[in-house]
């Protein structure tokens, strides 16, 4: 069960409207990336968590504050909103410098929401559940985290400097620390996790049932023309496990046939008939 | 440019039909991890690939070995679905057995592609250019490479024990080599990124922007009931980048306003006339 | 079966045309609550309907005059494309007028609708068949058909203020009356409806079942910090339909379990092995 | 902010598990109107509420709630996937029985989820944004929560039918009894607004512009075949609000022009030629 | 404008319910092909449509028509339904017959719909906008007609084997009637637009600035391996309009460059610092 | 399996970035006609392919070279973008000629991408896989692709006049040529396949069940006012393949009954209590 604080956790404070960025800050509250993604990511994970409890405990502290910061970015954008009205539009019919400002804008802004945020991305694309993860194996999900954090932070970052709004600019750094921190969080649960059950997804995977096709767990294919892919460490020494070495494969051929697939029943309708079946075994 | 060659990357083979697998089969096809999200993404990184060649080349292999992916998947599942034909149904009506091999097979199989593979998940939803990634920061979009080759490599384990056909799980086999040498390939990429970059991303942010509210750059928010949380790495120690010890927060306070938005104006019809607005400033 | 004649139910007129008008006018024709919306409403409603005659014929009625409000309005936004072309796009580079213009339409219709109506919303994005609803409970159907009204007439509200053009006004005030008209119609029916029924939906939901847990039919959860909400109508007094007292919970406490959720077989490879799994009942 | 509670807010038990049931929960957890629907739209519309304090903190008591019921919802379907294995489904193959149920499960519960809820409907669609709705029009959006929790409890309804499993149906009960509330919170919430500003949403429309187009506001339409629509409250007696009576029409006759577009500009390659525009003004 | 007439176009009758039959008729109902989408089409690319009268009012024809054969489906699948209750789920448990036909449902056709039609595909993905085409070209929108109606008949085909309820063939009978006409009239349509503007879309485009690349208009890419591609006429003889002769270019090299990507602006973040940066000009 | 050489296929050029631009050439890119629909539609034709090996072939040919035009229109895309950085918008905020070209480029290119092509429409909607058709039945999914091409060259035409940047246009005339050849190439496979199985898909659906509904494939049903339509060769002379003559029926009347569904199982809760089923059967 969850309860509700009324103070934000940090200060949003905008200096002076700006609609052409609330649209910009769209992208992280509902965008692949933004605050929605982590918050119901987080908690999805935390609702469906099994086994030791400081996991559990962990996800549901961070996915509880990420619902804060959803708050926080509708707050941003009720904000940078103030003030803008429909006849802006009708201004601009007249005026170029308010024409190129309405063009801007999420014409959603007005019309929908009445200058609340949106649960859609910079550019009205609706936040959808394939977004997020939560797929019951503890490392492969904090490996989604720390890359979701990741891209969110690099966002944000972008975001700063398309205003010079102080205001603005203070709630985006705090935001950009708690990433920061958000990107250690789950590196050092992964340590441990790595540690644990190894580096590949999964571990569990019975070993004996690899070994037939274990070569292939160790080769890099050059499907590109050019051998620059050559110079790096994934073509060169030996696997972050330690149970074999990479192999550069310059030239390589495939191995599998050529697919001679049967024509189906008459009522599927396809319309193989028999001038047309000739390379058919 | 690309080319294609006949043969398949490796070999796929069935040993009898089984069109409710070829259902399941569909996630790893054309789901959130499948091999069309891979393909994509890896072209994507590689078409938009700025800076240093190998990066950009050894995105291409890989991202040319997955269009290969998708065409093995494609084959995987028209033989599973070999045989199987609209009369199907109509027999499922007087026959148990039957019927519950339709009910669980997907109806698209058979009037949509006439057997063939779709690109949809394994619910039947369409594949879509949301599920990918390209950022434009290497280190970040090869996060989301481990990410996702881990996930991958998950969803092709469970379907392993999903069937016991022989030929199926060779087929299964290979793939899983070549997901765990992904996660391999991604991880030594990652380690040299982090190496020269540094481990936050993005590790260009002005340092001084941040130095106002770097406290939370190294503070756990227990916002969930119980200390459990407190037990982890991410609580205690040292940030992986060896620049500050982490705070476990048990009690935390919120450190922003209550927001109070202004009312707007009257053409947003908005219903908050003078009797409703006692709280306005 | 349908008939289409070839008038439009009422003059639309564009004194001059506004493609950036044009971009907004999409919401209230393909957007979550646009006419598209409301048409595929009442004739899924319609077509479903089961019972009484007059219900069906009613729904049949307007599901048919929306029809042509989507008629309508696809001319409307022809009228308001009138004279755009590709080069607009290419004179914008030199012109910052002609930027502002084209920065504020939507690029789809010149590319994709050749200057007409789109099946979209003001941001481009399709509509789609989870806008609309048709359950089989007339009452239910129709408090959606009473709300769909009450957002399409607030958008248009808005939209009415975005021109000064008399001729599209006076379209836009030909809908509004309709959408009033609308309002009034659903309330009528739910009113009988709810007479008949009672208020809360389902009322057929066998009343021996709901005993047990009959007290929470009444309470207010006091979730959010403060009691401003305890000085509301739904926290004092007896509930619409006279059945019982509303009770107002200042500070409730849960009263389910912690969730101790098993730990699943091991062919589902998630990573909670021995040493994760201290807290395992 | 946000704090969360470990125990869940009523007890979640299951009996006996039952996979092809966890797959229709899933409408009520991430459907058009499930808990996830809900929640997002209560914290969105506290989240932008402006205006009277009384009705911001209603709307985030009961969004955060609906966390909860999320929370509960996802403990549910975890337990109703207790013991489900891969190996189902290769066992399947041999058995009706076993085929039966596999066919009737969601193929994402063993392979994205590994047992756990996800943010989808029964079908396995992705929750998306623009389920929702947050309008900035208070009587507007009380409206939405009205309907939304009319069609909730309907379905559950229909759910608590589908399972004799005394566990979940006591589950069922306290979700319901709290749509029964819900329901009630809403019509007292829409009474006290309607009596503020009257019934038509929105009523601060200016009323001169609405005179010219006032006939249109009291009129059915009768566009259907058949009378027998006119035999309802909508089409006899007054309007809810006194301003008019309806009039019911049985013939009505389009009052609009037949449309003549002008042929557009040549580089939209329409192919319009003079040959083929012998209609045109 | 629109008016309905209570008879169906063509009778719709079930001699027995079939609610796995149901859920397939959904494809043709609301799936990428089905009824609605033809509907939807036909009337955007009817109200759009600038020039000759004759091609408006027989796509406003042929567009009114379809409304009527949504009608018909969701009449069909109202039958195929007849019966199903929530009871169905809960008997299932325990009856391996009826957990097979339970598998086999649409959970949305008891918990959403109560036995109706929905807006979506055999897989419950919903209808959405993307699915239609109205270009403002005459002949590229025949041609998607043409193909939409082939797909459509394609499937309603297959569905015909599905059943052996005599009710429901007759059904389909007079669909697929219906659809071979479709099929005729666009192909009429197609060969009199083709007469008048050529075959290739759009014929509009400056000749003077084709010629530079005419070449590349004629030859075959031969980019797979093996030369079967070169036995048919799209490699050998004349193009359809006499225009050039076909070249099948047997090994073809790329006529491009190795693009080479400038480094962005610090301030997006990339992590293309000086160590990384080799390959730049 | 497939390989990459570095070199373009065609040479791409921009003689000076033009960030709008860059936003609607993304309709080209991963729009319902963009190079990603046509790369992955023949992609897909071709892994599902059965029968004549020729067919198959020429399939991948076509599909290899559309992953290298999904490559030109990235390397496009970004050219157009190179400059661009998040300042831009921040310095909108004082400079309308500024705010016009931010209003008018899409957000994500900056945020998201880093100024590379996104897998999305100019809308920023992202591709999805119902835009792509592989039906199992050569003809359907021929006239599926002479469709695409069409709608493809349509819109890069209309591209083509939005921009005087020679080297963009030289891109654009080479993509025009190959779409001019693949209309061609589409329409010799369809003329031979309909030679070989008729011109009705499928053709193979069995003539004698046929029969009873014959009289309906030759028929024109006016449904809309005015006999406009009358007067094209839909509606007069003989079927293209010559089996029957067109009928003008110009006051068509209804075949089917009116339909009257049964009331539901008390347990689907709809409310059609005894009061209100009056006209039921």
């Amino acid at each position: 069960m969850f309860r509700h604080q009324k103070n934000l956790q940090f200060e949003v404070k905008v200096d002076s409207p700006d609609p052409m960025l609330a649209r910009q800050v769209q992208e992280v509250l509902g965008g692949q990336f933004g605050e929605m993604t982590v918050m119901m990511q987080y908690l999805f994970q935390g609702f469906n968590c099994r086994g030791e409890e400081k996991y559990k405990d962990m996800l549901m502290d961070i996915g509880t504050e990420e619902i804060g910061h959803v708050e926080m970015l509708c707050s941003l954008i009720s904000q940078l909103m103030d003030g803008a009205s429909p006849e802006d539009q009708s201004r601009a019919a007249e005026d170029p410098a308010m024409a190129a400002i309405m063009g801007g804008i999420n014409p959603q802004h007005l019309l929908v929401s009445g200058l609340g945020g949106l649960p859609t991305n910079s550019n009205g694309v609706p936040w959808n559940g394939s977004y997020i993860v939560a797929s019951g194996n503890l490392l492969a999900d904090m490996r989604s985290n720390l890359h979701a954090e990741t891209q969110g932070r690099l966002q944000v970052s972008r975001l700063y400097h398309m205003t010079k709004d102080e205001g603005v600019r203070a709630t985006f750094r705090k935001m950009l620390a708690r990433d920061r921190y958000h990107q250690y969080q789950w590196m050092a649960a992964i340590q441990e996790l790595e540690e644990k059950n190894g580096v590949v997804v999964p571990a569990s995977f019975p070993p004996e049932a690899e070994l037939e096709s274990q070569e292939e767990a160790y080769k890099f294919w050059n499907l590109s023309e050019g051998e620059e892919s050559g110079q790096g460490p994934w073509a060169n020494g030996t696997a972050p496990d330690g149970t074999g070495d990479f192999v550069y494969v310059s030239n390589p051929e495939p191995k599998g046939q050529v697919p001679k697939p049967k024509i189906p029943a008459d009522h599927l309708h396809h319309d193989l008939g028999k001038h047309l079946v000739k390379n058919q075994q």
